[in-house]
Parts: C-alpha cells; sequence; structure tokens
C-alpha cells in the first residue's frame, strides 16, 4: 500500500534544511532506533516546530522525575488508549513494552489499564490521567488530594499532568494530520522472554535529550 | 483571596535560576504587558520545561502562519471554550477581544462560536478544532477535504490542528495544576471602542518569540 | 453587521399589541437598564407567551428565597456555561457581575464554577445545578441529601433546581431561535472598582416583577 | 408504599392558600380528570410559581399552533424519552396514548421515535427536539433550514423549540423534586380499540386554559 | 400500515424449515402467549442462529438462579430502557408487568429504575447492569464489591452480567434490524388489577426451556 | 501474579461435568490452539450456559456467511477497541492478525480502524459496528441503505449486527467478570513475515463448530 511510504496524510512542504542539532539527533535515532520515528519526519518542514516538538518530548519522557520513565509510558499509553490514537499506542505501546520488559502488560495498558493488577500508586496515576483526558473542566482539589494521599509529591502531580496533557495533544496531532508509525513499531519485544530486546535499547532506551538541560537535582523514583 | 496570589495550587518548587534568555523575555513581558503571564511563572520551577512551553507557544500563536493571529487565538478560545478552561479563557479571550479589536467577539467566540456570524472558512477552521477536541478518534479525511474546500492548504491544516492540539494540552495543565490567570486580564479591551486598548498592545500585541527561528518565507493571510 | 440588528434568527411573527402591563413592564426596563432586553422582544410576537415566560423568569430570580438574587444568577450562569448559551453568558454574566459587584467572579463562574473558591455551600449548590443538566435522569436521593447536609432547606433546593431547570429551558430556546444578546451587556460592570456600575443598577437591579404576588413570608439569606 | 401518597420527595412547605382562578382550574381538573396532576399538587406551596407554570404550560400544549396537539405531546414525550423522566414519560405518555387514539403509538414514542413510521415532518420535528435536547450548544442556521424543507414555519419552529425546551425544564424540575404521576395516568388508553378513553377527555382533552389569552389568529394544521 | 405486517426491516431470507425441536417450541408459544415473538421470526431464517438464541435467552431468563425471575426481567427493561430498544421495552415490559403482577412499577422500571422504591439490593443490582451498559470499561473490582455487600454471590453477580449484557446484545440487534414487537404485548396487565393476566401466562410464564439442561441444584430466591 | 492464573474475578463454582460434546471439542481446542480459550473455561460452571454460548459465537464467526472469518474478526476486534475489552482485544486481535495474515493491520483495527486504508466496503461495515455500539437507539433506514449501496445483502447485514451485537455482550461479560486471556494469544503472528503462524492455525484457524448445523448454502465472499 502506497500509504504506508507517507509519514502523513498533510503535505506540509518539503522538509527543512535541518539545524545541526536536529540533524545530530536523527542521526543518533537511526543508530539507536534503526530509524527517525515518523512523527520527527512530519514536523520536519519546520525547524522551528520540530525543535519544540523535540524538547518539550523528550524533557518529559527522558529527564529527571519523581515518576520512571515506565511511569510515563503508562501514562502515554493509557492517554492514547482512551484517544484511540494509532499511531501513538503504536510507537509508545512499543516504548512501554519495551521499559518495562513485559510484552503482556504492554498490550494491557493498551487496551484497558483497568484489567491491569496495578498498585495503588500507579492506579491512582493512571485514574487521573483519565480524568484529566476525559473531564479535564471537572478536576478539582479532592482529585489533586488523591494522588497525594497515594504517595505523590506536588511535583510528581505536575510530571503526570503534564505527560497526560502532552499526549492529549500529539494524539490529536497525529489524528488531524493521519500520521502514520514506523512499521518496525509493531515488531519490538514481543517474544515472551525479555532477552530479545534489541541490545541498542537495552543498554539506552531512547536518543538522548536534544538539549541536555535538566539538572540532575531529582531522581527517578522507580529504577531507570 | 490568598488563593489570588498563588499561581496554581501545586507547590511544585521554589522557581529555577532564570537562564538569561528567560529573564530577557520575562523582563519583556512587564514592559509590554505589564506582568509576567502566570502560566510562565507556573512552569518557572523548571527552566527546560518553561522554555520547551514558551518555544512551542510562540511558535504557533507568533511565528508566520497561513493563519491570522486572530484565527489562531479563535481557535485557542474556541477549544478552551469545550474544555472550559478558567485559564485560558481569561487570557485568550483577553487576547482575542485585542487581537480582533472587537470585545463583543472575544466574549462570543469565549461563549459559542457557533453564534458568531463566521464566514465559511471561520467556520470551518473551528468545525474542525471542535472535532479535533472532542472526538479526535473520528476524525478522517473528509474532514481534511472539508478544510481543503474552505480555501485552507495542507500547511494550514496542520497549523490548526497544532493550534487545536496545544490548547488541548493547555487547557489540561491548567486544569490539573489549577492555574490562576493573571487579574489584568479581565480589564482588556472591554469598552466599546477599540480605541481604548494599552498602546503597547497595538504596536506590539505581545513579547517577540524566544528564538526567532521561523523564516519569513510565509505571510499571514489575515492582516497581523 | 446586519445581524445584529435582528434580535433572532426567527421570523415568528410582528409584535403582537403590548398589553398594558407588559407595555409597562418594557418602560421600566428602558428606565432602569437603558433597554429591553431582547429576549422579551424575541417573546414579544405573542403576548401569553411573553407573559408567561416574565412571570416565571421574575418569579424566580426576583421573588424571596433561601437563595440570594446572586446565587441565583450563579446557577443561571453556570447552567448556561455547560450549554454553552451565548445570550444567557451575556446577560447572565452581566448579570452576575452587577449582582456580585465582581467582574473577576462573574466570569469565573461563566467558564468554569470549579475554579472558584466557593464555600461548601455554593459549591454544593453548583454541583447539583450541574448533575441536573448534564445527567437529570440520575439524580438520587442521596444528591438531595447532599444539599440538605450544605445547609439548604427543601424548599431551597426546590428553588435552585427551579432556576437550573429554568435556563436548560432558556439556553434551549435561545439557541433554537439564536436569540442575540444587547450588546449593552457586554460592557456592564467591567471595571475593576465596584463603584462603576450605573447608578440605576444599584438602586434597583432589575425592573420589578410583573405581578407581585409572592408572599414577603420568606427573606432571602444572603443580602439582598 | 407510603411513598406513593406523596407528590415528591421534598417538602417545600404547606400548600398556599389558592387563588380562586387557581381554585376553579383545580376544580376543572378534578372534573375532567378525575384528579389533580401531582405535578401541580407539588408548586402548590406557592400561587405565583404554580401560577406561571400552569401558564406557561397551557400556552404551549393547548393554544394555537401550527403544531397539532398530538404533536405536541409528541414533543413532549421524545424529550421526556431522553431524559428518561418517569413523570413526564407517565402523564404525557398518557395524554398521547390519548391525543393519538393509538396506545401503540404512544408507547413507542414513548420509547425510541425513530422505531414509529413517521412522515418527514414529524421525523424533522422530532430530530430537531432531540437535537435541541441533547447537544443545544450545536444547534446551527442547517438545522432550522432543515425544518423549514420539512414544511414548518418559523412560527412553528419557535413551537417546536418552546415545547421540547419546556420539557427540558420540568423534566429537570420532576427529577429535582421525584415527582410522582397520579397513578391513573396508567391505565388511560390502554385498550386495543380507540374507543375507551373517558368520554370526558375526547370531548374535551384538559382544562382551559388559566388565561384565554392567545389570539384566534392561527389554526392547528392537524386537527385538533 | 403495512409495516407492522413485517417483523423487521431486513430482508434475511425465507424461512429455514423449522427442526422438530423448535417446531415444538414454536407451538408452545402459540399455545402459551398467544403468538410467536417475532424476534423468533426474525432470526427463523436460519436454524442455527435462531436456537443459538433460543438456548441462550431461555437460559438466562428462566433456568435456576439466585435472581428471580422478576429480578432478570427489571435488568432486562432497565438495560433496554437505556438503549431506547423499542423491541425489548415493549416485550420485556409486558414480561415484567406480568411477572411482577404490577403494571405501574413495570412502566416506571422502562422509564427510570431510579424513580422506583427499590431495597438496596435491586438497586444494587440495576445500578452494576446501568454501569455496565454505558461504561463496561470501567467497571473495577470495587463494582463486584458492592454487589457482595448488597448481598450477592459471585455466581449471582455472574447472572446480573449475562442478563445485562445480552439485552446489550439483544436490544443492538432489534435496532439493526428494526425488530417490531407483537403488539400483543402493549395490552398485557394494563388493569390495575392483578387478576387479569391471561391464565396461561400465570400458571406457566413462558415456554419451557428447549433444553432442560440446567441442574436443579440452585434455587431462586425470590419466589419463581 | 497469581492473578494470572484465574481465569476470571468472579467464583462463580466448580466447572460442571463437562457434557461429552463440550470435552470434544474442549479436547479440539487444545490440539489446535495449545489450549482451551479461558472464556470457554470460564462459562465452564454451568455446561448449558457455555454450550450456549459456543453454539453462537461459532454460528457468528466459523459459518457461511457473506462476511469472510476476516471481515468478522474486524468487527469483533473494532467493537471491542470501542469498549476497551482486554480479553477480546488480545484474542480476537490475535485471531485477526493470524486470519489477515498481517500483524500490523490486526494492531491497527485494534487501535482504530479509521487510519487504515479499507476499502468502502469494510469502511462501512466498521462504520456500522460503531454506531451500533455507540448509539444504537440512533440507528435508522439510512443507516442500513448506506450497507446496502455499498455493496452488502440484507442477510449481510444481519451478519454484521450480529457479530456487532455479540461482541458488545461478550466485552461486557469479560469486563464484569474481568476475564483474563490466554497469555499465549499475545504471542500469535507477531513475525514481519506472514509464515509464522503455528501450523494448526494456518491449516484450520479454530476448532469445528460444536454443531456444524449450517447448511452450506452460501459462500463466504472473501476467500475462508
Amino acid at each position: 500500500m502506497t500509504r504506508k511510504h507517507k509519514v502523513m496524510a498533510l503535505d506540509a512542504g518539503p522538509p527543512d534544511r535541518l539545524e545541526p542539532e536536529i540533524a545530530e539527533y536523527f542521526r543518533k535515532c537511526e543508530e539507536k532506533l534503526g530509524f527517525v520515528p515518523n512523527v520527527f519526519r512530519a514536523y520536519a518542514f519546520d525547524n522551528a516546530k520540530l525543535k519544540a516538538f523535540i524538547l518539550m518530548a523528550d524533557d518529559l519522557m527522558l529527564s529527571d522525575s519523581g515518576l520512571s520513565k515506565t511511569e510515563r509510558e503508562m501514562i502515554a499509553v493509557a492517554v492514547s488508549a482512551i484517544n484511540h490514537c494509532h499511531y501513538c499506542l503504536t510507537s509508545h505501546g512499543a516504548a512501554l513494552r519495551q521499559r518495562g520488559k513485559d510484552p503482556e502488560l504492554g498490550e494491557l495498558i493498551a487496551q484497558n489499564y483497568r484489567a491491569a493488577a496495578l498498585d495503588r500508586r500507579q492506579k491512582a496515576m493512571l485514574d487521573f490521567a483519565t480524568k484529566l483526558t476525559e473531564e479535564p473542566d471537572k478536576i478539582e482539589d479532592t482529585d489533586r488530594e488523591t494522588l497525594r494521599k497515594a504517595g505523590f509529591s506536588d511535583r510528581d502531580i505536575w510530571d503526570i499532568a503534564a505527560v497526560a496533557s502532552f499526549y492529549n495533544m500529539s494524539n490529536r496531532m497525529a489524528a488531524a494530520a493521519d500520521m502514520r508509525p514506523n512499521a518496525e513499531y509493531h515488531y519490538w519485544v514481543r517474544e515472551r522472554s525479555e532477552e530479545t530486546a534489541p541490545a541498542a535499547l537495552k543498554r539506552q532506551p531512547g536518543p538522548a535529550p536534544v538539549a541536555a538541560s535538566a539538572s540532575p537535582r531529582r531522581r527517578s523514583a522507580r529504577g531507570d
């Protein structure tokens, strides 16, 4: 299907001339993932837009946080499930299978996190992300308080909100532009044993952030 | 009410030490608007997050586009109306009253754009932004085609989608953190004559983008 | 825009010959507000309909009640926000700014009352009005009991319900007929100081009820 | 069940002393229906509220209109079905069975009007009433135009809207107060032959309007 | 209206040659109900489909269970009310009036079970059936636990779920095919006294199951 | 996690003594799939329920139809995606990957069929299944007519409806009981080449129907 050879349904213009910083970022994607994610190619018609998107995405998903990187992928995937986002369920579903080293859990969150045997903390985290996605206008103090009681700091709540909100943006961008994920994602971490993920991914699960601006002040609580 | 003196309900940490670039941006806000928008103060606990947010927001709302700046504010406000976002309706409602030089139209879009006598182009633009907000999973080729028939290029469609998607993020961030808008916004451009907006706003309606990266390749179609 | 010169999109017929009682009511509107609200002009093609509407509206909003007049406007505005009613948000938003003597709170309720620092009583009142608007079929004894615990009598609950229900009617009537509010409303009570509202409004905030039938048996609890 | 002996769940106060006009109206109800509808008893704690309610209801349902009385009952019932209103489905379901002289059609509209073999006019009428009930904020010119194409005048559209809007109010009032319909309604016009309805109802299907103010200018198009 | 003479809008083919077992089942329907329910005639183009449907329906509604047959009809009717299913509200509304020997309660559940004065057990049962109908993806352990606390065994919960799920299927099948219920249902048990139901129905409220496979292990808790 | 070793959250009783016919069916499942699907084990506490479920499921998914078996799995998966059903997305997602011999398409339908490049026929099929799932009460003649115009016979429409309706039942049953799919499904047909599916599956993709009652009258249109 020729459709697969386009990264999206919109013809937003030819690729911009990549800034050196972005070109280097793309090179690292190729090296580590084996490809440049199509979402970046979709944004590549304009360096400013691409750079802002990468900066924000990498900061949210990779910088220090009280949420583990796996937990952030869980939020990304749970939000994308509500919004039925083909692109993000494929790419972040793959990332979650890889991060969580559990192909079954990755699928499960992409289907319905309520069917997972999550601990209270992660259940509260995804309940909040869900309410924020479905009825943002109904968030109240009690919702924040529930997260605090589940062990989250205010800074953690910010991060839960920021990841959930970002995918509410990305899901819509992917839907509006009909972005198509790289086919490779489908085949990541599908084997029963977790020994099968590509070595590169294991060592360093994504490209380094474009700007290493996040200060080392805070450590991820969950071993990544 | 002491509440008004906090910028949000979350205590995400003390302000980060502002990078010089950001400090200068804040200084310009003070100069031109008379204040630093509270959303920036909310993000200020972390320079990386603040910078990514400003870069993306300014690129979307201020860089060259086939959409006028007024049209982009219309989208911001229409999306925020669906999500009932107090912060964004206040700040972008003010911006739309100011950009559109029409206090009544600004209010109207914040209430229900369907009551406005919009031309076909702008009606189609807000219809798309609405569907993308309410049921992103149901966007189809026909929705993009409707925009093309209303005169939008594929690049314009990207911009409509990008602004609508961004406010779906921002609305949720404001809801999750309970951000409170600067009170000044309430009083912008409320007089019947459009001669009353602060002079600074008239000459230059917002601070310059942090990074002037947008090439001058494209012109706004609608006089701003 | 010629549109502004019509009071609605429907041509329901020429104005009926006003009954003397109604003509006097209109004269008082002119005197006190400076104009006859367009909703009355929309109904004016038929005296019977106009009279029933005015009788009901004035009884609900102006007669004795355990709810203050400001609280009744809060309900009107909160319901109209859910229904995105241009006419009612404009007219009752203005009335709420005027009654509450607080332009910011008026806006806030028109955007999302959950962002306001309401006391428990008023929060419960608007939560009930919201549920009654959004899912009337799910009201149960527990909902009435929650209001009682927040300090409302059964008669107060009736009044909350009656105001919320009435605006669920009016919002739909305004939407169906595309009623356009008088432009004057936009400019009411927009200044920071509450000293600026027109004197007439301050002394007597609306025309007297057509029929002064409400017995003086009950006093408004909240200073109006 | 003692529950049945109360007309609603709220104790809004003892009955007001009925005005003579209302007392006469109640007497006629007893004479013609065999009972005073419980909704009137619920409102009877306050003459002003009761009178406004009766004036509006009678004007909408009984005065001259381009809509037949049966059509107005169809709207009442279709709206009440969406809102799952026990009181109104019982009382107006009975009225519709009686007006339409067809127990099966009455039930059908109370269940789902889309299953009825309605003509284009009545289908358009109920489609509009449904949209106005479910998403009033999305009514647009095209919706009014569809009604015009189905043969309705602008004045008819007003009446469709007014009846649909009124039952959006009444349904909510009944839900909020938990009003219980008179048991008699259940047994109206349940026989296969239409010859069985009480004679009084046949001759004169409801009490005369309180105020016979509607001028005889317009005739009902549909034989009643 | 010729419409009434067809059992559905689809022409799925001529009736299959009835298997003897099914022919006997139809004969018993005629004998006991006076007619073969139209849903069976709709399925009769294919014996395998018809047989599977009857087996499942009869097992769910007539075999031993901790739920009384009346309770199972309550679930069927409450689910059908949510889905606004003309066929099932008519046929199971009739069955519920007959089983419950109360024409008013039957109507009430078909309108809104929340208006009924149900005991805690039955309220919990219908609340669960409603949530399962409206948002099946949000069922959690706490929902099952609420049923256990209301006195239901796990096996009972299965049965509540099975009946509610089955009518979510049947309602959709009836909607898709536009099935029309036998007119007779309208007239069942409409009289105030419960003495009027056809004798056959009283003695044995439906045809015996096709396959009498349910072991007599469990007794219905509620007198049927 | 011990959770994985239970087939559902309900303890509905010990397995019934399997009827010989069912025991043979289970043996064939073991032989062909390598396991008995957990949904059957969930139903196994009662032979009558299990048998009715298998009869209906096998008839719908495996008997002759104008819909190919792949198309029927597409419907099952698309409906389960709307209902976010973990069990059915896992089991029928696997079946669809296997039937369609395309791991990517299988995933895509489980995420959002609108992102797939479906032909008009299959698009119309899934649009109908979606509407029937989301708003069954709004199905009208025009919906059936759209399917006819896309090439479906009335009998095909029945089958589309029957499969979509069945999974609206099964999804709810799985949600209510918290059924957990066999882990093996996760690993079916995940390789890029379609040559990798287990041989048994390829030759004969599921166990034979319990009752081979479907007459060979009609052929599947789509090569299976």
